[in-house]
């Protein structure tokens, strides 16, 4: 039985998102796992999701349907190709193509909404300032100010009842010290999916962005990343 | 044919987004509609923000579809009973029932992913701080808190490009001026639909909070709401 305070947790069905949940159950809350449906091509990420929330503990996860589709411009949402590289080093320096529009503040909207109907005032997010593979909206500075203007947005804000506060564990982290803790907390990586390119039987590419910084971390704890190997066993 | 910088206009089909969409026009801007279905119970107001997007000669009208039946907790995405009155005094003083958690936060994240596909830096909304019932996420110090968090969020305002502005015209508006503004610009009211609680036929209601306040703003400038007309003439 879960007696903690409630709180919002992102949940994508990656690496980080599933290490964010088990911090937020670690630290007392009784998590509500929000997951999207938001035109992606892969509704591999929605299945690892699932998993994760049953394996973690969340007491509901709700997945919410939006199409980002209707706007276009990315290649997570249209048919742009995702890139592929050998190592790290060869990541863009920009901002890359797999970039989703505005995703962060629609995916927090949602999550803020949820917050209030269940009168929580806490929202727990897997962005990373590190890692962040050059999306604008991983910043620290950004959290910050989506956080101000969550508390001008709502009953509870308004009224002086709650102070919404956006929790990003993972934001001062590297991709190794993710992994490091998530262990620690006995996160079963082997259920998670990060890949931005699976081929047709889900299984990850190893070498989209997304695959080769998951590599890495794993290699640094001395580590294969689980979901690089071969027919991983998914029993949780 | 329309030459203007692009804008995205949030449109519900109501009575002032309707005359944001004419201001923005009028401003030299090709205007962008953007509607949701949210779950709502009334299909009526689409087809009344249709019938205004081409009546305006917005350049896109794109209904963006979004469920938050999955959070509970409105009047207008649940089953709560909508609040009637005889007259404008008696409207509640506190947050009404008809709040929709985080709603202006979700549609002008939607907003804000448009715009940035557009490479648009302006986006209009409706809001208003006098005649706004109640909403916390109507006032200005909101809509500017929420310009900051954008400008923080998008690949543009990163990179100093562009600066997200979110053009709020009616804010200081009585529902008169607002009216007069839109009469002003051509705006045909017999188009809009405001009710929250209209009957089958798609008829508002006339004694809904929302309803009593477009009543009292015809009245103020010596007019009948056209919507409140039996067999309004539809003809644009």
């Amino acid at each position: 039985m879960m007696t903690g305070k409630p709180a919002v947790v992102l949940l994508s069905g990656g690496l980080d998102s599933a290490t964010v949940l088990a911090i937020a159950r670690a630290d007392g809350y009784t998590p509500y796992a929000l997951s999207f449906r938001y035109g992606q091509r892969h509704s591999v990420e929605l299945d690892a999701a699932s998993r994760v929330a049953d394996a973690l503990g969340a007491a509901k996860h709700v997945v919410a349907d939006i199409d980002l589709r209707v706007f276009g411009g990315s290649a997570l949402t249209s048919d742009i190709a995702v890139p592929h590289h050998e190592r790290v080093e060869e990541l863009a320096a920009d901002i890359p193509v797999t970039y989703v529009p505005a995703r962060n503040t629609i995916f927090l909207s949602f999550a803020l909404a949820w917050a209030e109907t269940l009168e929580s005032s806490d929202v727990f997010i897997g962005v990373n300032a590190l890692d962040y593979s050059g999306y604008p909206d991983c910043r620290p500075e950004y959290v910050r100010a989506y956080e101000q203007m969550a508390n001008l947005a709502t009953k509870a804000g308004v009224e002086g009842r709650q102070h919404l506060r956006i929790h990003t564990p993972l934001i001062e982290l590297t991709k190794a010290q993710i992994i490091q803790r998530g262990l620690t907390l006995g996160v079963d990586y082997s259920l998670t999916h990060s890949c931005y390119d699976p081929d047709p039987a889900g299984r990850a590419c190893g070498t989209c962005d997304s695959c080769l910084l998951r590599r890495r971390g794993f290699a640094e704890v001395g580590l294969q990343d689980p979901a690089l190997i071969p027919a991983p066993g998914l029993a949780g």
